[in-house]
């Protein structure tokens, strides 16, 4: 049998993929984080809904396998893609201990790709992602990675930049970054994209290091070609006759 | 007026967006690549299409806001998502001197979150996209960031592996990577993603170094923690009891 991973892109609305849709539209049971859960409960309300909260994503893979393997079609839903700190690897590393159940990632649009495209174009050329949240990954490497990538011109996108357990990692990364880029570099921040209250804003890394975020934020740091046009945020390709 | 730059996301069939869709199905004019314009051109047959070949992309960009000032409805169609390695970032530069015309990226499945998808969950953790296209980037630069990446430990997603003037350009890559990763880091090659041709391999990264690959394929070199899960490529997120 087959369990799908579905990403439900940004906010769960007009950016989910058609391939998305019909799986969410056909499976009796959809899983998924409690948030999550509730951007697509009204849209799908032939299945039942199964809500797991936060550090509970073993758990909640776990009875997904077990359901899926006791005959019902499955989903488990993913804000973004469910590829990028999503639920994707744990299905995967999981479902070989449940017997005969394939898994289906469904990709979707991720937050770094809706979030640049509100922004305007920041991902135009190399660039990184990089979670803040240390629950899972030691400080140590998240701030070497952050150097490596700055001092090698990616451009960065910040998952998870802050909670309310990590107020100031935000502030702290960007301190890191201000070691090695300039104060005035390029900067976007977005907030609920896809949701309700969604805002956008474009900032210097030094504005971006004490400007509120939370984990419903993903802040993008350009690199030394990052430019503001017409208030958005664009990094040059290089093409010919560009920026001319 | 509003010019779209939309995402066809990997091949251009089911992992479409359902706003992608929408606007394709309300313009007067498609513009693009001839290669994407030839994955869509049934499916918006209301439009009227406009193709330029490799290397146009500065032309295709001017007549797109050309057509769009002139009062027509426009969108300008990229493989994967606009936003990476694709349109928005040009038609956002050149769009001032075209006047009063505004630019709504429309966000795609890129081909590194489709490729991924299909090899299982490579992206779990902190990754990279780095291309290989020596076109408008020097090759030193793209040298600096293999090896900036592999120290820092990203999962890196190589777009433009090959091509037919850069025929040695993923071995160079790969030996680049040799220099700082185990020959047996897990890797993954994909090559049509959501394409008449569809292909997926997990092997070494000595495998990766002599593996055919060309401007349709996507290579995917895995972390220290990568690892073959049932054929799949995935690399753990640290989640606990993941893996175990």
């Amino acid at each position: 049998m087959t369990l799908y991973c579905v990403g439900l892109g940004p906010g769960g609305g007009r950016d989910l993929t058609e391939r998305a849709r019909d799986v969410l539209a056909s499976v009796d049971l959809i899983v998924g984080y409690t948030t999550y859960v509730s951007l697509v409960r009204d849209q799908f309300a032939q299945a039942e809904f199964a809500c797991t909260g936060m550090r509970g994503e073993r758990e909640r893979c776990a009875y997904a396998l077990e359901q899926a393997v006791a005959g019902r079609s499955v989903a488990v839903v993913c804000s973004g893609d469910p590829g990028v700190y999503g639920m994707a690897g744990l299905l995967l590393e999981l479902a070989p201990a449940y017997g005969d159940v394939q898994i289906e990632v469904v990709p979707g649009v991720s937050a770094a790709l809706g979030g640049a495209a509100l922004l305007g174009a920041p991902l135009m050329h190399d660039w990184c992602t990089i979670s803040l949240s240390d629950l899972l990954t030691p400080w140590e490497t998240i701030r070497d990675r952050l150097e490596a990538a700055a001092l090698a011109g990616f451009v960065i996108c910040l998952y998870n930049p802050a909670s309310r357990g990590r107020k100031d990692y935000l502030a702290r990364a960007c301190d890191v970054l201000l070691r090695h880029l300039n104060p005035n570099t390029v900067c976007g921040l977005v907030r609920n994209v896809g949701r309700e209250g969604e805002t956008c804003r474009v900032l210097t890394l030094r504005e971006l290091r004490d400007a509120p975020a939370d984990m419903r934020s993903c802040a993008f740091v350009g690199n030394v070609t990052t430019r503001v046009v017409d208030g958005r945020m664009v990094t040059p390709r290089g093409y010919p006759g560009e920026g001319a």
